[in-house]
């Protein structure tokens, strides 16, 4: 296949290393039919400013190992959407460039915005009769991605959840006073994330006692009457929301207090509630109340790391080059659980284009109470992937992580 | 001595429980002085409600060792200021229920004003010749006790800082694009916590670049240019800051932007110098800029616990109870680091008075550049309070801790 191209895109996650690492590992063990292992510095935004390593040259054993549990992206991001319409100039000058490094196989770890990269490129390589396989390698902490049982990043993300909000419902029991704390947790129209905080308790009716995710409206009204219901049985009350939480209009609780940003994509950029909802505690309840956002550590803390998450992440890397080197071509690569006994993942790829720009809500079914509950089926899903520690090395008390060099 | 009782006051930390569980193990190891193990359940403030555990009825040896691992404060928490007045009718009252359990030890884990509690508890003791022997045993994430090398608890939250903070610069370098991060951390008066992002480079140079303490005044035209001078030689830049940095003229930086709140003490509730910096970054540099503040994790995390720290913390507990049976009254125990050699750490008592209500803020000869970096000397001073790891046993992926019997 000559030479293979890899590159990471979108948000960080504790796990796309990983997946970076198993492209490496697999590209290194076939060396019969894959040359140079070349790395987008920036995605395909820097490849096309020219940026990018070699990376058997680059990385030592020892530091491929340190890579697979160093948490972001080793490579670098971007966000950067290519043209809808395939005759832009843009595609010529990638295919020269892939041309000139003699790449067979383009790798491309990311989320739904990076699987329309990978559908583009493969749209108009097979246009011009390239021979280049283009290859998706899922990941995000949201776990929003169709065609897949869960997506690398997520078990990691999952587990930092329920580790935190555990520990910050420690830390919001220990006074006598009645209080209300509000955690907002990542998720803009997916509550995935914000689900795993049900996995802080321990036992059930322990806190988090409410639970709010994007895809149940949100009503301030029955919120300040399950809180005041909450608030008579107990004196602390932890409550989880996701970011993107909205009332039935679609407006986000995040425009009741402050202006809204939008990002580079477009998207609306969220951050707030947890702070509006404060605020509206305070004045509505009138008891002790803060709000504490989880914010980027949910996705690039290496502390809580799940090893089931990292095992995957890593295959998903490898099983995307050999679906490279088995002639395949605009697919990601997918995973598929076993329907009955215990956990156990199967490795497949799916059409690209099923994938990209679409987004997999959390499944009504599993929302329970008036809304605001997590139920058993969830519980039964997540658990698997929240499962096994990994152990970090550590550099005079701190974590040691890889960094790329300058 | 007949029966101990021992409390917990003031703000959580990850070592608080740690020298409880050092309390316990040396009553219990002189079963001849020592009867009952009481613990008072919300501090002062809840035994004088009549609230407290037997201690070595509640907990098995297998659930201390669970105890000296768990983070916040496991008999629950208060914060209770006794009167200045000794003639005050809370005393006898206090003194009657010492008496009803046959108290011969008192024992308050607590910061600054948790010993204001135990100086005046020894002195009206001292008035009415009462025997009971009262003892405070330090404990704030905030380093800032007077007559101590550095206090329990710090070592966990500054190691949790470190790591975070190395975490969060990771993700904030994965774009190409300009950026500042600004993370806000504990601090109201003393830069401590702060200043323990220092540790999270890797190398001089790296990010946190610019570090800001409330030792300092903060001017945001000075901080404007240190921002520009540092985006102009890299693409990324993160900058720590306390949450209680102000300017020359003591105006809080948070003041600047929302109303500032003020809590049970009278102490200003800080939060948002991080929001009003990153408007202020937004507006005068137009390069993209968020802000992260790290809230209460700093102080309940178990996930980067230090060794060190939690087994200073159960000596300290032990110290306590062993300067108690060796009949010392109002004093804390403390710290003192051998002054030359590799770390080695001396356990002393010292008068209560000379701690209580006072503050220990950062050295100034440790503050370089312009006020806004962290010199050599300090790294020295903390590189040893983080050493060491602390296992965590999980259960179902999520850390095991342990919660007090409703």
């Amino acid at each position: 296949m000559r030479n293979i191209l890899v590159g990471q895109s979108g948000g960080p996650t504790a796990a796309i290393n990983a997946s970076l690492y198993g492209v490496i590992q697999e590209g290194k063990a076939h060396p019969e039919q894959v040359g140079h292992i070349y790395g987008m510095v920036h995605g395909i935004e820097g490849f096309l400013q020219g940026r990018y390593l070699d990376l058997k040259e680059e990385l030592s054993e020892e530091e491929l190992e340190l890579l697979k549990i160093t948490p972001a992206a080793y490579l670098g991001s971007c966000r950067y959407m290519l043209p809808e319409d395939l005759s832009a100039p843009i595609y010529p000058a990638i295919f020269e460039k892939l041309g000139e490094l003699k790449v067979g196989g383009f790798f491309y770890i990311g989320g739904n915005d990076s699987m329309d990269t990978v559908s583009k490129l493969s749209r108009y390589g097979a246009r011009i009769g390239s021979e280049i396989r283009f290859i998706g390698i899922p990941k995000t902490v949201d776990n929003d991605l169709m065609e897949i049982d869960h997506t690398p990043g997520y078990g990691s993300a999952a587990k930092y959840v329920a580790g935190t909000v555990r520990e910050i419902v420690l830390d919001a029991s220990v006074y006598h006073k009645k209080s209300v704390t509000i955690v907002e947790l990542m998720g803009r129209h997916a509550g995935w994330l914000t689900a795993a905080s049900v996995l802080a308790r321990k036992q059930a009716g322990d806190d988090p006692v409410l639970i709010y995710l994007p895809e149940v409206a949100f009503d301030m009204e029955a919120f300040a009457a399950e809180l005041e219901r909450a608030l008579a049985k107990r004196p602390c009350v932890v409550v989880c929301v996701s970011e993107g939480i909205h009332d039935a209009s679609g407006r986000f609780i995040c425009e009741y207090g402050d202006q809204a940003q939008v990002d580079g994509f477009g998207h609306k950029m969220l951050t707030g509630c947890g702070k509006v909802l404060e605020h509206f505690v305070r004045e509505r309840l009138g008891v002790k109340v803060r709000s504490v956002e989880l914010n980027v550590s949910q996705r690039c803390s290496g502390m809580l790391m799940s090893a089931t998450d990292l095992k995957e992440a890593d295959m998903a890397g490898r099983k995307g080059v050999r679906a490279a080197l088995e002639g395949e071509t605009g697919v990601m690569v997918a995973f598929r659980r076993a329907e009955s006994g215990p956990y156990e993942l199967h490795y497949e790829t799916v059409d690209v284009d099923r994938v990209c720009n679409r987004e997999k809500v959390f499944p009504a079914e599993w929302i329970e109470g008036l809304g605001d509950d997590i139920g058993p089926g969830f519980i039964d899903y997540v658990r698997p992937l929240i499962a096994g520690q990994v152990a970090h090395p550590m550099e005079d008390g701190v974590p040691l992580y890889l960094y790329r060099r300058r």
